[in-house]
């Protein structure tokens, strides 16, 4: 399916220079939207792992439902603060600022292989500041899969080493 | 299913007063989400809506799969200045601050039926402010559904009128 169609290029959103991809149309169309998680979801699959990790909070959007259609369980990574029991914590450095992010301790185990997933790449920082989170655990990241890549930010440098697959890509 | 026995209880958070229901476990263990999300998008069919509405953040976790299970669009509802384009916006007081959710123009059509979903209706605030929303844009909710009810602070109060169903209720 051409997923492009329903994703919505706003310019200068959420500051000047961005050219913001929204999925929000995607969502909006059972059709499109079912497509693309299943899509997704025969990726995850091949991948072999034991769960899904995807970041707040368009990473939900996309990552909850393929981790059910891949028969997957679940796990948010979240800001700073918004998971109550012990967490793995990680600061990372994002072009404009620093920004932390959490994953709930009891679900990741040394020796489990999980799959990272988000509506989008860009730079890569978070999904790598994920990886490290992982392998720092003695575990390990299995692949990672986005929706969109925007492949002049030249993420996949950041996350050398892991398979990552895309159904989108900007610019063509 | 026995859903609570997925749903950890965390006392004192975030707040001292707060008996945070943490819903990670469940996210955590395929068979378990797998059959919340069956069992919501069951109660979801059976109010013939247009779309889903769920609120950022766990309201994504829960509503996106159970939308793609019960054939329909999934609308983000989020905080102020998270969705690109048009808006429709309301704020609206909680119990110690105020809030602000927005809602993408383009998905919000006078005459349509929305149901909303979310993980946990406390107060209701939340949910209630988004069916404002919906009926100021002359179009009505068919239903509203959570994972987690908290009886005790009576939210459907707030909500009176639109049929409301939980899988999960405390205290017993």
């Amino acid at each position: 399916m051409n997923y492009e169609q329903y994703i919505r290029v706003i310019e200068g959103f959420p500051t000047k220079e961005i050219s913001f991809k929204d999925i929000s149309p995607l969502l909006n169309n059972p059709e499109a939207y079912k497509a693309a998680v299943k899509e997704m979801a025969e990726i995850v699959k091949g991948w072999g792992a034991d769960a899904l990790i995807g970041p707040e909070s368009r990473g939900f959007v996309i990552g909850a439902p393929v981790a059910i259609e891949a028969g997957l369980g679940f796990i948010m990574a979240r800001k700073a603060g918004k998971l109550p029991g012990l967490c793995i914590s990680k600061t990372f450095t994002l072009e404009y600022a620093t920004a932390t992010l959490e994953l709930p301790q009891f679900a990741i185990k040394p020796g489990m292989k999980y799959v990272l997933i988000d509506d989008l790449m860009a730079t890569g920082g978070t999904l790598a500041a994920i990886k490290e989170m992982i392998e720092e655990c003695g575990a390990s990241v299995a692949g990672i899969v986005t929706l969109i890549e925007l492949t002049d930010l030249n993420g996949k440098e950041l996350i050398k080493g892991v398979p990552y697959q895309s159904l989108v890509k900007y610019p063509h």
